[in-house]
């Protein structure tokens, strides 16, 4: 069933915002919310959302609106939110340090289960209850601690090794902050992640409006 | 003749890594590159790169390739990146942090000129040549150092009011990491970063793929 549909990269990438706000919704008390008002609280239209949502279901009721719950149980299996992923980051300079403080992968099920580094001075600190290793120890912890998505946050000219080691040691998903291109197995899906493109999206929006 | 141009917002997020990729190529010392190698760079379709640089003309010759250094130019303006925009960044915690010390947006011709913070430990550092000021002087030193780009890295409580300063300011362009939408006039233009976006779209593929 699941495996039958189709949805644009777009409407994957909308999902997660979906989910945060209905989510927040849900905690103000709120149990059914129509199109005008999520696309209120999201700043995209209604005629997007429904057009979004009808993309992999019906989750609403005519005139009335969303049953709240039930639209978050449904985008959370679709997004595999309800599956319980743990990540592991690997570089803890300045935008690994960012990472592992981020506190919404928390809320939406990611738990980061192993930090690594190379730095000595990284080490050994205790994160929110995670110590950092050691990046000799990439296969072994990977494996015992059963991590399935790896962050890849070193500099560029050691992206691929890492890459590599991650591949090796069994995860199935990366997510890549490195700017360049890494190479794996088929098996395995990386996330690209370019901090570059928001910044060069405005200047492009920018460009045009002055 | 700019703005006759419509160009889809995936293109768009697509065009800072050709740019990026092209400067390498050049700094390598290549002239011409194909489509078929750059895609390969890229790790992007030739067909992609055709359909993507064909929607804004006609930059490559059949059978040859595409000149590199008129593809940087060209890209380049495209993305405004000729204009050389200069941006503070609000809030310096982890994220604000690891912003600031990002080598990649200075290659692309942004340039870091303020950075904001409430916490009496930060007001006063030095990073990289920029001193972090309090909060209270964003209006003062914006228009004093004609920023036009401001990004919020502030907590979702704190993120609509910064926006309101930034914009009686007079940035033209927001960067928003806050996770909630936030109101601006429409002279506006904010380009909103959700760091979920990539675990929740790993997380999509992942579900389907195991």
């Amino acid at each position: 069933m699941k495996d039958q549909i189709i949805i644009s990269k777009a409407t994957i990438d909308r999902l997660p915002l979906y989910y945060r706000t209905l989510r927040r919704s849900q905690e103000e008390g709120l149990e059914i919310i129509s199109s005008e008002e999520l696309g209120h609280r999201l700043g995209v239209t209604p005629e997007q959302i429904r057009k979004d949502l009808a993309a992999f279901g019906q989750f609403g009721k005519k005139g009335v609106g969303y049953f709240v719950r039930e639209l978050i149980r449904n985008i959370g299996e679709i997004l595999g939110l309800d599956r319980k992923w743990s990540f592991a980051v690997v570089g803890i300079g300045h935008l690994g340090w960012a990472l592992v403080h981020y506190r919404n992968f928390k809320a939406l099920g990611f738990h980061l289960a192993a930090m690594f580094d190379v730095n000595p001075e990284k080490i050994g600190q205790d994160i929110g209850g995670v110590i950092v290793d050691p990046i000799e120890r990439i296969e072994e912890i990977i494996k015992e601690r059963n991590i399935n998505i790896g962050v890849i946050a070193v500099p560029q000219s050691q992206a691929q090794a890492v890459a590599d080691r991650l591949v090796g040691a069994g995860v199935r998903g990366i997510w890549n902050f490195a700017p360049c291109k890494i190479n794996v197995p088929e098996s395995v899906k990386v996330v690209n992640e370019d901090l570059s493109v928001g910044l060069s999206s405005l200047s492009y929006y920018l460009g045009r409006m002055l």
